[in-house]
């Protein structure tokens, strides 16, 4: 499949990498032209959300989008917090809980006594040997050590620099006790897909607009979503001979949008 | 091969677990029998000692043992960092060092400026957020990300509870950056070869007794060099089933030199 094969009807964008770039000491800064690229969006076509951001809850993500001038609907970001809780009530699991203290809270409801698993997010700071350790314990002392982590990303681009995601201290676990991963979030086709089942639409009427070639990308691809790369964020220039290919490369979401929305309309 | 097709000449023998348990807050505990163990292979073999140890240098470590009540020779203790460094300087490499501050200024003489690799051992309390983010920066940077780690240990026993080791924290390097992996210590041929050329012997005429399945008994048998297992230190009873199946299962090292040095003189 490739971009042009069907009509575009819906769009899934990456948020932070896409409509803005993080900072550690400010709310962040509003990549060119993604304000604009949104607003279109919403007047001629369907757009969700998907992020795999496990630092803060929900409506504290809503929040900064719209002081950063975006106008969107809360409801129609998706995160891997609100899978990931539901994962683990379904599955009656016990979970130790290792994540940002920003979303720990998120969390307060789950039976965490005895925990036969451990429920992983991008903690940042709150990665210490003594946490990592202690998550490594629990693990240790399990028959069949499970990790659930909220995304399996490499890095994320920071104002300051790139930064490790939560991807790397899931296989620093996994390595160490030999334990089974389940990922909840991008590249999971469960995660594409529920909110392609919120716009009402098919896997293949769908763009997913991403800057990480493998959550984003791949993740949609292989989900039959057609993907493209924009060239912000954590893009970098090596990936042209990545082994995974793009459906379409853009400079940025609204150059992305523009291609797509005029397709659309011809 | 087995442990009874050939004499065995020479001991290659793991510390921690094995001549005893350490622990964070004492100099350690001795497992009952090992100084009697050894001070008998000086008698009626020949020994040499084989650690991934890397929170401290070889005198601070014999002198503990010393300590401990073991009597021993400091150059018959191999570790991985001389070896470390042998080879960062024999490649010209730059490392950017996140090791335990106890063996930190063993690294001193190296030339760290504009590093082009990461020199990692097992830092324990040294491994932050911040340290972790600071070594994968350097990776990101490099054309050909390269990791030199001191070991790639999954765990560690310590008397207060198992504890990660190196391994899992090369693991999420590796994985953030697609890194290359350079590992200085066992389970790697190179570094049990040393020790037996040491003592004038060849792989088949010698036995590595340790408390790792891996990293001890699995690496010694890749290099050719009969591997015996002890159900001391980090020992599991599921290793039982293990795909690594050692030449020997014995309680303990007292165990197992008196079975191996009976066997000799019959």
């Amino acid at each position: 499949m490739n971009v042009s094969s069907k009509p575009v009807k819906g769009f899934l964008l990456d948020i932070t990498g896409v409509l803005y770039n993080s900072d550690p000491n400010t709310i962040g800064r509003v990549i060119q032209g993604s304000v604009e690229a949104v607003n279109r969006l919403y007047a001629e076509s369907v757009v969700r959300f998907v992020t795999n951001e496990s630092t803060r809850n929900r409506k504290h993500l809503f929040e900064k989008l719209t002081k950063l001038g975006f106008t969107l609907n809360e409801e129609h970001i998706f995160m891997p917090v609100p899978e990931a809780k539901r994962y683990i009530k379904d599955n009656n699991l016990r979970p130790h809980i290792l994540v940002h203290k920003g979303v720990l809270e998120e969390f307060g409801d789950l039976n965490t006594n005895h925990p036969n698993c451990v429920l992983l997010g991008d903690a940042e700071r709150g990665f210490t040997y003594e946490t990592m350790n202690a998550a490594f314990r629990v693990l240790h002392d399990t028959d069949d050590p499970l990790i659930v982590t909220l995304g399996c990303g490499k890095f994320y681009q920071r104002m300051d620099g790139p930064c490790m995601d939560v991807g790397g201290f899931t296989r620093a676990l996994q390595y160490a006790c030999d334990a089974r991963v389940i990922t909840i979030g991008k590249p999971e086709e469960q995660f594409f897909k529920a909110a392609i089942d919120d716009m009402g639409l098919t896997t293949d009427e769908v763009v997913m607009i991403g800057d990480d070639i493998v959550s984003d990308v791949g993740g949609a691809q292989k989900a039959g979503i057609r993907g493209v790369q924009v060239r912000t964020g954590k893009w970098r220039q090596s990936w042209i001979n990545h082994s995974i290919k793009p459906d379409l490369l853009a400079d940025d979401l609204r150059s992305a949008v523009d291609m797509l929305l005029k397709k659309k309309t011809n």
